[in-house]
């Protein structure tokens, strides 16, 4: 497969000219792209095995979209047959009042990934950046000065060992619509339906263009933003398990040789 | 009593310059002193527990000195009639596997203060740029880009709502060969003897050229450094207490005026 290349720094981000349908990046169709998925997803087991016995990185990996965007889901079928020694989701929901009383990054930094750990950030630091900004939870001199914060905290996961991957699951607002109805017409999916995602839904623009910023100010060579197409969910995932297997085959991790040293040993 | 002025940001600083027994700042004696010192403690205590009240700062203070070099003390002796409920103490000793399986600041961060409450670091994550350095725990490049880190992740913490003061307790090679030789003579305080404080005082040099880079190099308008003439306990208490009180009064605090609110309360 081609390689899925993540925002350059700074680059202006459009999103309503990107086409959360585009299936440029595998073009033989569903049938044949999830008989890829499941070989992706049987390599990323093996290579989260190695990452974990390796012991020398972290990975850190944040999923951010808007409602039904599909962070569950990627968690689900990418994930699914990984170890789960070694690899733990962070969910990061409406900050409980011990949370509120430090600043934003305390909750993040303390859900970062230990050595030969994988963590996937279901929500993240961006949140404060997007909800907060789109409702007006801070003030604006306060947010706008956190893109900086956040690039010097990223800056310094990476510099200290974290390897950081973030994706933004790009859906249309038509996808939404169905998805949201899919969820009011199955009963068995209603648990799943949270009223107050309508209103989101109603801040859709002002969400595209803090999303917008974010992708372009926050994309960073220590830390870069993936914008996945995510209409079709077998491509999503395709695409997000093929820039998972590179990064870690990239690691070019071996175990250390223990022939010699365990050669000595007899067990009585 | 005079300000006493923190480290200018990227100021020059040769420790063997500066005197630890400098008494300028308050001449009047050691018995003045401390009649001082029971008056600013005493004002420390209402004005922390107006901090708690108000519960809008945090207030990070970090201590630092070679051993021997009085952190207990300036803990005891300035804020030892302080409600302990709101103030608390974080030790910093050699890492533990766990913390040591993430990045350094993971463990720093956790123990930051929450809103209206003071936490004082007895060590830091200075010792990253301070033991690690001067025992070659890391390697020149790993280290020396933490500087930078450093002053990104206490700009954060400034820009959300954190007060920080970090204080320097600057003593001699001679004070300090004294209050070892104390510790050795007195049985009663055999206990605070560690003969790997002897390694370090070998060491004495390069700590004080480390030091001078971290207070050079991370003291700012947002984080200051104080460097505390400390051969003089009761001067170096004195000295910190002045400028904490000085700090906290400078936050102008005051108690939301509720008596409209409950004057229409009855207890029945």
């Amino acid at each position: 497969m081609p390689t899925f290349n993540p925002v350059k720094p700074g680059e202006k981000i459009d999103l309503s000219k990107l086409d959360p349908a585009d299936s440029s990046f595998f073009e033989e169709g569903k049938k044949e792209g999830k008989k890829q998925l499941t070989k992706l997803t049987e390599k990323l087991e093996i290579l989260q095995e190695l990452f974990y016995a390796h012991g020398k990185h972290r990975l850190l990996i944040v999923l951010q979209a808007m409602d039904t965007g599909g962070k569950d889901g990627v968690i689900r079928h990418v994930f699914e047959g990984v170890n789960p020694q070694g690899v733990s989701v962070a969910n990061f929901k409406v900050p409980t009042p011990e949370e509120l009383s430090h600043d934003y990054l305390w909750r993040i930094h303390k859900q970062t990934p230990s050595a030969g750990e994988i963590v996937i950030f279901n929500r993240s630091h961006y949140e404060d950046v997007l909800v907060v900004r789109v409702k007006n939870m801070v003030d604006k001199h306060v947010w706008s000065r956190r893109f900086d914060q956040i690039n010097a905290f990223e800056k310094m996961l990476s510099e200290e060992g974290t390897i950081i991957l973030k994706f933004f699951l790009h859906i249309s607002k038509d996808e939404q619509k169905q998805r949201l109805q899919e969820r009011l017409d199955d009963p068995s999916k209603h648990w799943k339906f949270n009223p107050g995602d309508l209103k989101d839904r109603a801040l859709w623009d002002e969400y595209m263009h803090a999303y917008e910023d974010v992708l372009s100010r926050t994309s960073t060579a220590w830390a870069p933003w993936y914008i996945i197409p995510s209409d079709r969910k077998w491509l999503r995932s395709l695409i997000i398990a093929d820039i998972l297997v590179k990064t870690l085959e990239g690691l070019n991790m071996t175990l250390p040789d223990r022939t010699e040293e365990l050669s000595h040993i007899t067990i009585e």
